[in-house]
């Protein structure tokens, strides 16, 4: 048996070919099937993008009204999946309800035992309609709200902020969250995708994957960092401190600053420009820039001590703050946008599959290891 | 940033280190903690067997009690978790079922936000113990049976059949299972567990680790073998053909047979040993031979024809079903087995984390491929 040691956590490894992302760590260059990421954000949509993911090309207008149709019609929940949520303790948390709820909703997929491409995407259409569903109805039932039925006739974020707070959004909070999903749909082989390909190469089903992706996406080393970004804002405004001194002093003390590095990219994240960007924007529309003006300062001081840039999860803390949303929703939101990404990902896996199936350098006790017969132990 | 592309499916890269499981695939040999199978399958019980793989040592004989008393202990299913078995429609596959199950337990776990070795260990006694019973509550609930109680005084395998069948089972019959679980219950970085450890290694929890293990496991690349198996079994009866007639004809029409051959091992699977043992002392002494014998010509055909050696799964269908198991609780089993050696990747995960994220090899439209506004596409 010939085998070959990777990097420790697989650093560096191509572990398949995919057409779907394209990433310059160095460059910091991040692009959708070849189509660059700030192109997307300042003139795609949500839907436009995730069409893009799943198909590999760009749609027609014809073929963009016609998705955008599909991914409405879908936002409806099986009774038994809303009875289920209604009956769960208020104090689950957000991505443990997602993920218990995914994995229930293969119960009720006609497609539940298909794993072709086209039962791929009529699935992935439902799945990227009801997950944000599910966030916003759990989110109200927990508050003791009313659950607000999907408005059809809306856009994927809108319909979202629709759900959640039960009132109309503005046209800019619709925008932000839009392009912040833009911005999440996918990321290569990050741990949640890779998850949902290993699951998805064992010629599971789709809904397996995805709740295997969104149990990984709940970590705090990959979905959890712009909550701890969060925390660190509120607890500096708590202590009234000053946040660079606050920074500073946690530097001294070996603690680590949340949304800051990356894996992959060495310059900017190009994520974070966009988020940057929105959390300033939304905050001067708001009439309260606090949660920019703070990041801001963390973000100078942190790029000059410690050369390390903002990423993604670092200014979507204050961007989702601003635009009211909870904490606890943010990894949420999160799997709301990367469905897409992991959706296409599965469907890329199912085409061309082959079983995952590594091999472990063995550290264990020598081989044969005595079994010592137990009164003699 | 530099890459090393990987075979496909990652086959023969060391993704991490391990001290569990160590498997010669030239020589046949499967050793937990370094003690061989076969010893471990002649002489030991899946609660011993279980302390081994999460210690790390075999147990004293206070220490066995100790350990065989906490896990019966764990024989208790949340209210809401029982509540939740009943209401959900009696036509779903108990895979999906135990996979949401296992997803939900966590919401009314007490240690769910820790990660720590302690509160894995907690946990994996829970889940090891609520496996089995959500896997015989759920088949007797889809078939009208009243649940029965967990025996908190019988064996790990035994309780499983006491509410599996609602009688007292032989000690044949135990011992059988017995053997089973421990010959299943870890094989290294298999893709489920690989899945379980790619999402602990974001320090998600052990619940969503073991949910999406779960998820891949239910691939018929992975835990669904042996279903396939007694399908063909079951065929080659209703038709009254001749086995190794009816398999010449499968390869004639270049049909495969599940159950032959492993991405691991180039000889004898060292588990299909005690399977193909067990299968036969189970028909002898049900004085039902038939599924042996019809599996015993199969395999004698195909390792002449195609020099492919039976597997685990091969003769775990004619065991499972001389037991008088339903075809589709074969991979459930395989998973109230695995959990034992899925929890002890996590824990080993958990105590010595890196995030695993490998990189993908890019083979999409090239970048910067250009957003062309929609009205000129």
């Amino acid at each position: 048996m010939s085998t070959a040691v990777a990097p420790k956590g697989l650093e560096g490894i191509v572990a398949t070919t995919s057409s779907i992302c394209w990433i310059d760590g160095d460059a910091g260059v991040l692009s959708y099937r070849g189509i660059d990421i700030h192109q997307l954000a300042e003139r795609s949509t949500f839907e436009e993008t995730t069409f893009l993911l799943w198909n590999g090309t760009l749609p027609t207008s014809g073929e963009l009204a016609t998705f955008t149709q599909h991914l409405a019609d879908a936002r409806e929940i099986h009774p038994d999946v809303l009875a289920f949520l209604h009956n769960l303790p208020k104090t689950a948390s957000p991505m443990e309800v997602l993920r218990t709820a995914v994995s229930l909703l293969s119960i009720y997929d006609a497609d539940e035992k298909l794993t072709t491409h086209e039962a791929n995407i009529r699935k992935s259409f439902r799945l990227t309609a009801q997950i944000p569903m599910i966030v916003a109805i759990f989110d109200r039932i927990r508050k003791g709200k009313p659950v607000i039925d999907a408005d059809k006739s809306l856009s994927h974020a809108a319909n979202f902020l629709w759900m959640l707070n039960g009132e109309e959004p503005s046209a800019t909070a619709t925008r932000a969250l839009d392009i912040a999903l833009i911005l999440h749909a996918d990321h290569e082989l990050n741990a949640s995708t890779f998850a949902a390909r290993v699951i998805a190469a064992t010629l599971s089903d789709l809904h397996s994957a995805i709740t295997g992706a969104i149990g990984a996406l709940k970590g705090p080393l990959h979905g959890g960092a712009n909550e701890a970004t969060m925390h660190l804002l509120y607890a500096i405004e708590a202590a009234g401190a000053d946040p660079v001194e606050y920074v500073r002093q946690m530097f001294a003390a070996k603690k680590k600053i949340s949304g800051f590095g990356h894996r992959v990219y060495h310059t900017e994240d190009p994520r974070a420009t966009h988020l940057r960007r929105m959390s300033e924007e939304l905050g001067t529309a708001a009439g309260n820039t606090k949660w920019f003006d703070m990041s801001r300062k963390i973000e100078t001081f942190v790029k000059a001590e410690k050369k390390l840039n903002a990423n993604v999860d670092f200014y979507s803390a204050s961007t989702y703050t601003t635009l009211g949303i909870d904490i606890d929703l943010f990894t949420p939101i999160f799997a709301i946008s990367r469905i897409s990404g992991w959706a296409a990902h599965v469907i890329e896996q199912h085409d061309d599959n082959r079983l995952i199936r590594p091999r472990a350098d063995y550290t264990g006790p020598a081989y044969p290891a005595p079994l010592t017969p137990i009164e003699s132990r």
